[in-house]
């Protein structure tokens, strides 16, 4: 097996994204980190790329200049991830797999839906993978919740129950903070803020676990924090595409909450319970039975949950590693393409473009029921109506 | 001081809300309980008072009867509890009211809106206290999360986030079964089966520890099994008197979750976050600060959360304390009427009549606002617009 | 059946224990309180009596006016409280079993394992009940974990691990505090401090969940705080007559804990684990199986569990509750004599005369192996030796 | 910055430390894996160094081969990983520090004290590092704790409480499992079983905290599961250099438990309290106060706490970054000698042979202890006494 190789294109010298990026492509080493355009500044992009150890001449200055060297190369890198301001996704996204790159997008992958399904039919068209980065779905125990839902363990789910919920943004001295307060401009952040910061996530979460879509949604947002335009607190109830119902809160203004990504999954022989602050165990309850206590590396788990774990029971995986975990899938993506054959479907779990733009549509839906007093509004992109 | 004396209508032998009002009224020797009209069948009603130590003549056969007996004596009861099934809760306080008695009625006060404005004129016309039983306000950090936000611990309050869970009725073979189905079905139960049941309880608590009413309200309201009529699941937004906005999610149908009442309250410079099934603790983050844990029964805390706490710190108190509470809230509401003197403010916290009220207001926006697709409805009974 | 009657001699105004006793016995109805010698200072124990709503002529002076009192009524009272001062209680009891009555002692039973065995030998002379107040053994679940050691649900116990470790004796400016000072006083307290007023709880616990009695024991204690005689912090080694071995850790300086008793089992074939801080769930893991969180109040729990249980599922239960549960043993206990019966199986859990004595034998067994440098030392008393 | 080379012993396919060192090693990408005698067989080695992306070169058959080949090259590792069967450790560690190599070395360093002691010496004659693998003192959070009392945040020390408490070996069936059954087993585990594989975890992190080293001991060991003649379950008392006293639980029978690697220090003003399987909160309550809930990567931790953090708050991190951060220290260790500079203080934390040699004397006086009924005993290397 070839190692594969690796470009990034963003996460220059200070994100926090960019070390996210390489300590999760880097962590089974699968990937070599091999080239990148890591700044907007082309000089400091270069040299932070040098620092880093890439070739002089693959530590580019921006990414039309990757793509140009890049493209022409023999060995040419087999993943590029764009890590760069929002509203360039879309723009680099595109040119990449144009030009036959596989792609790791960060979320969000477009500013709208129109730009989604351009992406989605791009992909299409060119046969190359567009992922997006919705980490979350990578931890060992999502995946093993995936998996019983999906072999029926709790029956037929009726209820999803999903939280997004932190307080970092609470405080109204900092609103003026421009580290906080682009989030809530629309100029900047797009149509919404704290749902689509955060609240996408875990409406993610709940598709991924359930198999579901989400087809219509009602919204209630609010700005607690007077002087945003975008609202920091919401609320969206939901309807997927195979029967349930969800809930979904979401704020930036839950003080004490630190993190606040939770799923609780509901059917009609079991429930299941998750969080984000404490992966490695998972609480389910089969009917009529007790709460048990799932933890992450116990034996007879789901082909999915082992895939996804790499220490033994009682040693806690944190973020990094679920992460490294979409990583892990798209390297056994992209050698079975190479090698001619059917890739593990245990690792056929990262988010795709579809998921990409359906959450761009979700956003969407948000905003315009939250503006129309929680008006339900199709949630589904126009070409998946 | 001389102790008070009590009887109850209701409560026969086998139910279980009749030892937990004997257990409560009792607790902590205020009252003695001398009367009861305890069964629906007058003798089993005469034999079971007697059982339990009532005098020949004090053991009722029915409400009237002994509302008549009652009524002519000179130590007749100081406080009547009602707690006979819901639709006969209006008739039985009404009379016991205009009979001059105190009353203590089980949740719902009445059926509908109307019934509950003419118990809050009687109550006012009469003078007569008319409580209701909203038992898990009496828990002692559940006083003192109310005593913190009244004196600006937390600010403003943004956003309250209340839950009441559990997955009791999620058993589809179970539906059918009459101890269950009666609470979904229209002609028994109401316009609201699980909000009205369960839900209730969170938006009493949101109104009582933040010292809001709620004003409008949207509901989306299902039904998980679907053979019920009335819901069974239901997330509420609403918004406050002071500006607060509120989610409530309640469930009959959350498999894992064993009563899942709790609250979070976010203001603009703190949250708290409390929990039924753990009640000895309370959760305060300070804006900016730790999260910390706050005992029952540490030293400092507010007079109210002391009057409510009977055991040192780290001994817990469950429900059947927060219980009593209500009942010595009336034991010394009802003594200080006798001495002619303003009674306690920390034990001035028992539910009344208006709060009935506005729950059965907020249970009938819920069940309008559910067939109306979540638009927004006043949650405010007529008196109060 | 008839309604019993009860007395208390300590307990006086502003005391604790007094209230705590008075809502053990009165709790579920089944005492009613009757006679009372309630303070050291007699007119201060008469009045506070009366006060209590006790007749004139049943509200004592001292223990040995009630005991003179009490024996030539025809209505003397079935049950006796002692909650004295500790030194006091030996003589006390003795009396109270040779004048006939039904005694329930506060816990140490006796000061000296002589004196226990006096206690222990003078019950069974006289046949009268000496039961001890080791009240956490009243917890449903605490009865539960018994019930299933009992019946084998986690084979032959290899290990207890008990603890009772808080820290609220943990500052040295406070040591100088009367309230604290005279627990660590040999003179005042004994041979032991922390382990004598704490860690015996847990070590009673510990037989009363195995049903198996403490041997043998060694045990290494520190005084933390230099300027007190008796110990405030001890690890005690033991075993057991089934085989089991024992780890019991006790503290009275362990910052951040606020009441520490937990017990864990570990058997053959299943452990259980449970804290007096959370007292309604009990997790239980069969061997090669999942941790499941057994709830109070659940559907199939053993006898001796449902008897000590009295709210729903998913209510706390607490402390006082707990307590009451021994009155509710002790009540069926008199009742079944009085009845000429056998008592129910699931009642006869309320610690006697023999743990009272045991508990003291295993006292002075610490201090004495805590003496010389860890020790292994019998700690039976000599009569059961 | 030129990165650093790193060689692997041992760690060979289907290993399970291999992994996580080579996750370790490269995660912060600060070591390049560049030579390795991955197996006892050269074949099975040579083929597997291959196929991780070794030059055939350095891909060697044992760890004689890599030694004689790495020391003759001029870009011989900078840093060689000891992961052998624990009896070879002392023989191939010694060899790399004569052979003038940094080695990071497996635990136990040696199985002798007195080997242990000549590792030591030869570092210091070598000056070259000696880290050993104490892979738990890398969280961020038990870094804080360090210095927290180091800055006397908790004052002075008074008792230390440690648990390392699994249930994985509790089967007795499973007794003959060649698996498990080495472990107790003299011959192969030399002369402690649990105590050795997993109390000692403990015990050095009691003293990583603290600052104090383990001065005498006394321990209770028991063959819970009657074949095995070493101990799968130990009491450890202690006292420390600064005047601490320590308990240490440890079992491999405590079904239920998974890991159960905890520590709780309790000083004169302060209590803190940690556990494994939940790393990323530290439970803290200053003498007086509320227990307060420290979550890595808030604001304002120490320099040794935030260096050992990548993720932001709310995100869990597990223990192959607690692992890592033990190579991100000798990654500074090493650059700071190659560029003739002092490292940063903060980096200063990996374990070394010191810890190493007095774990090592710890074991013996535990198994000496535990075979003399608990008798006390020095617990240092006689180099130190």
């Amino acid at each position: 097996m070839t190692k594969l190789t690796w470009g990034m294109i963003g996460g220059g010298e200070g994100s926090q994204i960019g070390p996210a990026h390489r300590l999760g492509a880097g962590l089974d080493g699968e990937f070599s980190f091999m080239a990148g355009a890591l700044d907007h500044r082309p000089d400091a992009g270069r040299a932070y790329g040098r620092a880093l150890g890439l070739d002089v001449d693959r530590s580019y200055g921006d990414w039309r200049e990757m793509l140009d060297g890049e493209r022409t190369r023999d060995d040419r890198v087999d993943l590029v991830t764009v890590a760069t301001p929002n509203a360039t996704h879309f723009e680099i996204t595109k040119a990449f797999l144009e030009g036959g790159f596989h792609v790791l997008c960060e979320k969000p992958m477009t500013m709208t839906v129109a730009e989604g399904e351009e992406i989605v039919n791009i992909s299409k068209e060119t046969g190359k993978i567009c992922a997006v980065n919705y980490g979350y779905s990578g931890y060992s125990l999502v995946r093993h919740m995936k998996a019983m839902v999906a072999r029926g363990d709790i029956g037929k789910i009726r209820v999803v129950v999903a939280e997004f919920a932190h307080g970092h943004h609470a405080d109204a001295a900092d609103a003026d903070n421009p580290r906080v307060r682009w989030r809530y401009d629309p100029a900047q952040a797009g149509v919404s803020a704290q749902f689509a910061d955060c609240g996408i996530h875990a409406m993610h979460m709940a598709s991924f676990v359930t198999g579901q879509e989400v087809e219509r949604l009602s919204a209630d947002t609010i700005s607690a924090i007077g002087s945003r335009v975008l609202e920091d607190d919401a609320m969206v109830n939901f309807r997927m595409s195979g029967g349930a119902a969800g809930r979904l809160w979401t704020s930036s203004v839950a003080i004490g909450r630190q993190h606040g990504l939770t799923l609780q999954v509901f059917g009609e022989t079991g429930g299941l319970r998750w969080a984000q602050e404490q992966p490695n165990q998972l609480y389910y309850m089969p009917l009529g039975q007790r709460l048990q206590v799932i933890e992450r590396g116990e034996a007879g788990l789901s082909p999915e949950a082992d895939r996804a774990s790499r220490v033994t029971i009682g040693h806690s995986e944190g973020m990094p590693l679920a992460f490294a975990n979409i990583y892990k899938d798209l390297a056994e993506a992209i050698q079975a393409r190479k090698e001619g054959r059917t890739m593990d479907p245990a690792a056929n779990l990262y988010p795709r473009a579809e998921d990409g733009l359906r959450s761009m549509a979700a956003v969407f839906a948000v905003a315009e029921s939250g503006k129309a007093e929680g008006k339900w509004v199709d949630a589904r992109p126009p070409m998946f109506r």
